[in-house]
C-alpha cells in the first residue's frame, strides 16, 4: 500500500477501505507516515466527504489508537453528554446532577476553554478547593457512590485524534463533516459511556454555522455511535446569543446553581430540562417526553439535583459552601454596565463576539497555557427579543485589571438593535436519533 | 498573513493575491512554511484550480526564486521548444538542427529521463565523447556560433518549482493543470528564449490523457507565455502510440539522423516538420505554412539541417561520425522479435508500456539514480493501423542482461489486436496560439 494511491483515490472521490484507512491512521501515530501527506488526504476529505463507512471506520482506528476507559466496575447505566461548544455552555453543571439524582451514573472526562468558548474544568475550578485530577479508582469509586464526577482527562484517549486535529488546525482541515464527527465521537466511544447525548450548537457563535450543517453533523454522529453499539441522540441547539445570562467561570456556576435552585434564566432551563429528559428516554427511566419532563422538575423542586452538585464537590474536595455563598468565589473587583446607544429590539447578539469579550477580560484562552482569571466575565441584560432604552445596560461587565476596552468595543459590535420587534428563535431545534 | 487563511481561501474557492502567492512561495523556499500546509494548499488547489492571473503569479514567484539564463549576448533570436514528455520522443534532436538551419538560435537546457518517458541529455550521452556538461560561456559561445547547443541544467533555475514537484510528486497534486502549467512556463521563462513552442502530448503514454484536459493545458502555458512577454505556441499531438519507430537512446539517436537524413518515420518526419514550420512562423521568418513547410523540406534536402547536428556533436566534443555509421554507437548484444499471437489490426499501442518495456531492459530509469544501457530499447515493427499476420514480429527488443521477460510481457500488454480495421488518429491534433 502506497500514501500517495491512496491520497488519490480520496481526491478522484473513491471510498477508502478500512485497511486503507487503518495503514493511514497507524502510521501516522507512528511517526511513519509525514504530516504532509496527510494534510493533503485531509484537505481531499474536506472536498470529497467521507461516507457512513469510512466515518465509523475512522472512529473506530482513532479509538483504538489508544487507552479506553473501562466503565464495567460501575453498578448502573453509564451516561454521557457532550456538547460541541457554546459561549456560556454550563448545562453539565446542570445536566449531570439532574440525571444522577434519577439514578444514572454520569462519568465525565471534561476539557479546558480555548478562544472564545470556555471549559467545564476551569468553571469547576472556580470552586475552592475543587480538584480535577483524581486517580482512575478514586474516579471510578466516586461514579460508584455519589453517580456523578467530572474530571481532567487522565488516561492516553485517542491520540490519533489529537495528532489529527492538531494538523487540521494548521492546514484548514478543521471544516469537514466527517472528520468532525469522527473526531468527537472516538473520543466519546473512549470515555466508556453506553449512552451518549449530544448538544450540537447552531449559529453564528458555534461550530455549525447553519441548520442544515448541524443536522447533518448530528445524523453523522448518531450514526457512528448507534453503528458502534452505543445509544446516541442528539439535540440541536440555538447558539444565536450567549447561553443563559453568564459568561465566565464564577459567574457560570452561580447561575447553574441558581439553575438547580429552580430560578435559572428560562431559555436555559429549558435546555437543561430537555436535555436531561432526552437522557432519560435514552435510559427508559421514563417512557414519555413527559413523564420525563415531570421527574426532572421534581428533582429540582425537591433539591436532590442540587445535593447531587453538593456530593460532587465535596467528593472532589471543594468548599460546598458556595452553594449557599456565592461571596465565597472568586470575584472581579470591577463591575460597570454597557449602555445601548439606541433604543430598540435587540435582533442578534453574536455569541463569538461575547466569548471574545469575556476572554479579553481573561475568563478565556488565547494560547492553550494562558492563566485565566475566574472571577472576570460578562453578564447578558438584555437578551434577543428584548427591548432596550438608549442608556439602559446591554451588559455588565466583571473585570480586573484587564480587557475593559477591547470587551466593551465587542460588545457593541455583537449586539444588533433594530426598530422592529423580533421573534426569537427556540432554543431546542431539533431532535436527530 | 497566516498560510492558514490563504489555504482557507482556496479551499473556499477564493482567488489569491499576488502578495498570498509570493509570501506562501517565498516562506516555502526559505523553509519558513512547512510541507504540511503546502501539500494542503496544494490539494485545494487541485479541486479549485488557479485563475490565469493566479497562474502567471505563481509562474513569476517560480521564476524569481531562482536564476535565469540570460541570453542578451547572442546575436539572434533564441528560440526554445518543450515537449510535455512522451514514448520514443527526440524530436529535439530533428526540430532543433533543422530551425538552426534556418538561422534561429536554439539554446536548449535539458533533462535526463525518469520513469517510461526518456530525456534528450541521455539520448546525446550514447554518442561516444558527447559532454553535456560545458560552462555557461561555452554554452553562450556556441549558441552564437554554432547555432545550437543542447546541455544539462547549470544555473539555479526555479528552486521553487523543484521543491513544490517534489511535494506534488508524494502527496497526489500532480494532477492540477494550473499547477503543471506554471510549472512548465517558470522553467521555460528561466531559459530565456522569447519564443516558445510547447509539444503537448494527449493520449494514453502522456500526462494529458484526453484532447479536451490537454487543449485546457495548451491555453494555460500559451497565456502565461504571452502575457509575460514570451511569443508562445503550443501544438497538440498524439501520444497513442510512441513516437516513430524507435525507444532507447542510441536507437532513438539513429532514428533522429535518419529523419534529418530524409528516411524517418512518416508521422514523425511530419511532427518534426509541423514543430519547425511553426517556429519559422512564430519568428517571422516565413509568411505562411506552406513556404515553411517548404523551407523545411529544403534544410532537410540540402543536408543543412543535418549538418547542424554534426556541428553541434563536434562542439560539445562528441564523434560526429555517428552520422555515417552507426555501428559507432553503443549497442545491445541481443536482439529478438516479439511475434503477434494473433492475426489482425493493430488498434492500440500503449506508449506507457512500451516505454516500461524499454526501461526494463535498462533504457529508463525507474530511480533517479539508476545507471542506464544506452544500447538496449525497443523497436516498433508494427504501428497502428498496420495488419499484423499471427507469428509476425509486433517488435523487436534490443536487449543485453536484463529485463527480457518483463519487457516481452509489457509489449503484449501494450498492443491492442482487432479484427476490425481501424483509423489511425493524425500526428498533429491541434494547434494553440
Amino acid at each position: 500500500m502506497r500514501v500517495v494511491d491512496i491520497i488519490t483515490k480520496k481526491r478522484d472521490n473513491l471510498p477508502l477501505s478500512r485497511e486503507e484507512i487503518h495503514f493511514i491512521i497507524d502510521g501516522y501515530v507512528k511517526g511513519e507516515i509525514p504530516d504532509y501527506q496527510v494534510s493533503a488526504l485531509l484537505m481531499a476529505i474536506c472536498f470529497n466527504g467521507l461516507n457512513n463507512e469510512e466515518q465509523i471506520n475512522l472512529t473506530m482506528e482513532m479509538l483504538e489508537s489508544g487507552e479506553s476507559i473501562g466503565l464495567s466496575s460501575i453498578n448502573g447505566i453509564c451516561v454521557d453528554k457532550h456538547s460541541t461548544g457554546g459561549v456560556g455552555d454550563k448545562t453539565t453543571l446542570v445536566f449531570a446532577p439532574i440525571v444522577a439524582a434519577c439514578g444514572l451514573k454520569v462519568a465525565k472526562m471534561s476539557g479546558r476553554g480555548l478562544g472564545h468558548t470556555g471549559g467545564t474544568l476551569d468553571k469547576l475550578e472556580s470552586i475552592p478547593g475543587f480538584n480535577i485530577s483524581v486517580s482512575s479508582e478514586a474516579f471510578l469509586k466516586q461514579v460508584s457512590d455519589v453517580g456523578i464526577a467530572v474530571i481532567g482527562q487522565t488516561a492516553n484517549i485517542t491520540p490519533a485524534d489529537k495528532k489529527l486535529y492538531a494538523l487540521r488546525d494548521v492546514t484548514g482541515t478543521v471544516d469537514s463533516i466527517g472528520l468532525i464527527a469522527s473526531s468527537i465521537m472516538s473520543k466519546k466511544l473512549a470515555s466508556g459511556a453506553s449512552r451518549i447525548l449530544l448538544d450540537v450548537k447552531v449559529g453564528e457563535g458555534a461550530f455549525m454555522k447553519t441548520l442544515k450543517e448541524a443536522r447533518k453533523l448530528a445524523h453523522s454522529m448518531v450514526n457512528i455511535g448507534n453503528s458502534l453499539g452505543r445509544n446516541t441522540v442528539a439535540v440541536l441547539t440555538n447558539m444565536n446569543e450567549p447561553l443563559g445570562k453568564m459568561v465566565g467561570n464564577s459567574l457560570e456556576v452561580i447561575e447553574a446553581i441558581e439553575t438547580l435552585k429552580g430560578n435559572g434564566p428560562k431559555a436555559f432551563t429549558k435546555l437543561c430540562y430537555e436535555l436531561a429528559a432526552q437522557m432519560l428516554l435514552m435510559t427508559n427511566i421514563c417512557k414519555t417526553r413527559d413523564d420525563a419532563i415531570k421527574l426532572v422538575k421534581q428533582k429540582i423542586s425537591s433539591g436532590e439535583a442540587l445535593n447531587k452538585l453538593r456530593e460532587m464537590i465535596n467528593a472532589q474536595g471543594g468548599n460546598a459552601k458556595v452553594i449557599e455563598d456565592y461571596s465565597l468565589l472568586p470575584m472581579a473587583k470591577h463591575k460597570e454596565a454597557i449602555v445601548s446607544r439606541t433604543s430598540g429590539y435587540v435582533s442578534d447578539i453574536n455569541a463569538e463576539k461575547i466569548g471574545l469579550a469575556g476572554m479579553m477580560l481573561g475568563s478565556g484562552r488565547e494560547n492553550k497555557n494562558d492563566v485565566i482569571d475566574l472571577g472576570v466575565g460578562v453578564e447578558i441584560n438584555k437578551a434577543v427579543g428584548d427591548y432596550v432604552n438608549k442608556g439602559e445596560p446591554l451588559v455588565t461587565l466583571y473585570y480586573n485589571n484587564k480587557g475593559r476596552a477591547a470587551a466593551e468595543a465587542l460588545v457593541y459590535e455583537a449586539y444588533k438593535i433594530e426598530t422592529e420587534a423580533v421573534k426569537k428563535d427556540d432554543i431546542i431545534l431539533d431532535i436527530v436519533r
